[in-house]
């Protein structure tokens, strides 16, 4: 088998390399032609210097798999290959991009004939090595096309991977992985910092998580690389109190609304990211204060 | 009528104030005599130079009201009146008590023959003028004996005041009607922040707020001093973003966990303040950079 | 003044009635002819057949005044409306729109020659006699030619409209105050379960909402609006435990979500009607008390 | 080493059988006697009639493991064991006791010269063959004699057991752990929750679950259970959507209001079961639609 793999960055470079090592044939494109030289040295990467040049070093039936930036750069890639492929392709988005552009991405190929895979990606840069989780929106023939780089992504060639549904149920099942993700990484650091704050106990949280790895209701990955993270560093002193949050936490949010179904859990995780960020620099909090100042004559603290 | 009341501060010199225009005798006293000397000359408040003092200057039938901050202060005053009282003499604690505790006091002078009503207090500094909200917790026959001050500490002799149901209940009330108010405050604050966060619309947050208090579904005295304070200070720009929290709404969840009924909202609107007083100085934000960092290679924001 | 009113129902009914005792001549059109009768009857509505004829009976500047079900109705007419008006006519639309939509009606009216103002209509059955608080946006032309039909709709001809700003800005402000609005009736809604929560006290919650409708910091028309339905039933046995939610509600949280601005009481005030509407049965809990029953051994609850 | 387990249920059970299948001479009794002597029979516990018989069946040096519901029965055994041991002698509390009352027990004990070691254990039902996680409060000279146990308990005699720090700190962490554990069992029924809504999309929430195990940045222990769970028996139909609630998920909100430290998604996750018990069967959700009704004349569902 052999694909054209757009986009070779911390995500595509890993798996370019992955399917390499698997038996899979990589034809690499990346705007850096650095990295690309670097994955022909290191991992036989046959090098583009184009996207036409990588379609046309492709078989005849050509497939395409996207890591690119989700939104306009994804679907002006996308469009920019419609020109360029023919009946049968087929174009795999294995990046984080909204399921309903992926809906309406995924109509617009198949009117133009052309096969289109939605292909949520979750295993970060533990991939390489560890295997990805694939969660994959496609019609059955499509999938059947595309299955073995599937399996030679995937942690084993049989766990790792599943053919979730139609197009856009692969991107669909990513963002509620991510919402859970979010859920998850918040319970530990609301209960971390519970466990810090009762001095009196002197408790070592890194020795604790470290603990809960073995034998508690809440190991997990998410847990060993906690733990991991503080041994190295058992203060995060030097680290901002300031969490980014990405597309996919945010649907998943909107999805609950549009499908009237509480998350509280999973909107809360989102939201304390947004308070970390402080876009509107306290002013809640200052009209809050403002307002107990007028009800009970409470003094008000004042800038410093 | 004739009471005295302990504690002239913010709360109980308005009520001595109040209690004295609507033709109840008081005989005041407070560690600061300063205060006690101001309200003889402003509003012919009958002076005491100790509690003992102020004792010796009421009727046969001793009614103590108690304005004092709530916890050891207010139950150590108790403490010191009951050798001092004598049976069918009333206490009133006024001061935002936690209602477990006010059921104790009341047990422990019921044993003594002394009478016990705890009255939740609400309006703040507005009460002197547009009268007090009144919360009673006893038993019908110190309620009957309160009565008069009741009437006159209200907004009027009929409003204003409810003998809500057995010592305890008062401040239970009490308790409740912070919880809301903390809810309100909260919708308010953050439906503000969101109106100023698009800013194509230059919206005024003041003249908003002055709007909505004319017909709209929110009008509410909390809207009418948000009001007010947004049209003196329209930017808060000196206030800082920083919001204390009291017993009360902490009261309130624990309520909730005890009787185990969801109150997601009370809940939340106390854990905003919690954060903006952000004890652990943003440890668990900076768990979850680093747990992204672990997993996905997302660069960490260092301090600046 | 004349105007069309398109849409005599709950609130364009009182609203052309309003309008006309104010001294605007109303001309009123609504699909059923019933209602359309019985404003002539009973307020003197000019009657109209049709919305051609409607807009036949109004001066040579047409003022057309929708109050139709925000969505595609709302759109389909103002469609219908554009070949039918000339060059520097008016369409406002007061009701419940998505303000995205209405900045781009607005637009598109603007290419035409229309004016356009959004008008976010707060005040519900009780706008009649107590008035309405208008939201507008428009450009200053547009506030200009409506003002006088504002002055007759608000509480005061001064008090209870503002031209917020811009098109668009007049149905956001209405979104954020429905958000808010959510938030305060959920606050009512939890503290009052928890008030009857604690039995030993038997608190009338009726009485308490009456009592703090007096002098208390809650305070407020919808504690009015409360008191007065406890009043009339005190144990609401007979109300179904469902709310619906409509989308102003939904598009404020994701209008937060949007903007990155954490708005957790507006959001859980929501998440809780959902609850109440209970689309998944319960599909969450189950899951809930299977994980226990895998870990635990805890026995799970069977359907009855 | 020699120790006396009381309490053989579905935790102290197990617990003396992988104490004696690693090593360790166990001496049980219960209530029950026909577990005493199943567990005589299967795995070699020396069984005792009363407890005075099992401490006469101790080595001079008692160790005395108690796993019994927490709260009075725990405390009691307590009180009953004070005048049967002697100076050094040793009790663990292995249940799922509130850490406040640990550290007043372990004071008393310490008073009358016994050790105390409170020891958070989580690993349910599976903890038999996979062993324990165990959180250890006591001072050194205890942690040192309890040793052995601990390493026979634990997942490997090195890991799944740590000395956290003085008495109550053990069921402190073990607190903390539970809370973290409800937030991440709610984060995966919202998020399953929502996947199964779109039903376009007919996702095998089985299978999806499954793959997740593979790879994924959610992959964890509880999401082990939950796949099986679903493999055995997908639809959950029979289920009852009801979700019983502990203590330790209780304390550890009320440990997030004391210490003052947000905890949004622990707390949620708790009001949430609570909600699934609704014990004020829906009176806050019929106040909110009463209100609807009162402001805006919206009909009410009424009960079927």
């Amino acid at each position: 088998m052999k694909i054209a793999m757009l986009g070779l960055g911390k995500m595509g470079g890993n798996m370019a390399a992955r399917l390499i090592r698997n038996g899979v044939s990589v034809v690499g494109y990346d705007n850096n032609q650095t990295v690309v030289n670097q994955l022909e040295e290191t991992e036989n990467l046959i090098p583009a210097s184009s996207v036409k040049d990588a379609l046309s070093k492709l078989d005849e039936q050509k497939i395409v798999w996207m890591m690119l930036p989700a939104g306009e750069i994804t679907e002006n890639q996308i469009h920019e290959l419609v020109p360029l492929l023919n009946k049968g392709d087929v174009i795999i988005d294995g990046g984080n991009s909204n399921f309903k552009r992926s809906v309406k991405m995924g109509a617009m190929l198949e009117e133009n004939g052309i096969g289109f895979m939605d292909c949520g990606t979750s295993g970060g840069v533990w991939g390489l090595d560890n295997g990805y989780c694939l969660m994959v929106g496609a019609n059955d023939e499509v999938a059947k096309v595309v299955e073995p780089a599937l399996r030679a992504l995937a942690v084993t060639p049989q766990n790792g991977w599943l053919h979730v549904g139609p197009v856009g149920s692969g991107h669909f099942t990513k963002m509620i992985h991510n919402g859970i993700e979010y859920g998850m990484m918040e319970s530990f650091a609301e209960g971390l910092e519970l466990l810090k704050g009762r001095e009196e106990f002197k408790i070592d949280v890194a020795q604790v998580t470290e603990l809960w790895r073995h034998g508690s209701v809440v190991r997990s990955w998410l847990l060993d690389l906690t733990a991991e993270a503080l041994k190295n560093d058992p203060t995060l002193d030097d680290i901002a109190p300031f969490v980014p949050d990405s597309g996919e936490g945010r649907w998943t949010v909107v999805e609950s609304i549009e499908q009237g179904i509480p998350t509280p859990v999973l909107t809360l995780a989102l939201q304390v990211r947004f308070r970390s960020q402080e876009k509107q620099k306290g002013y809640g909090y200052k009209l809050l204060s403002t307002m107990r100042n007028a009800f009970g004559g409470h003094v008000m603290k004042k800038r410093g």
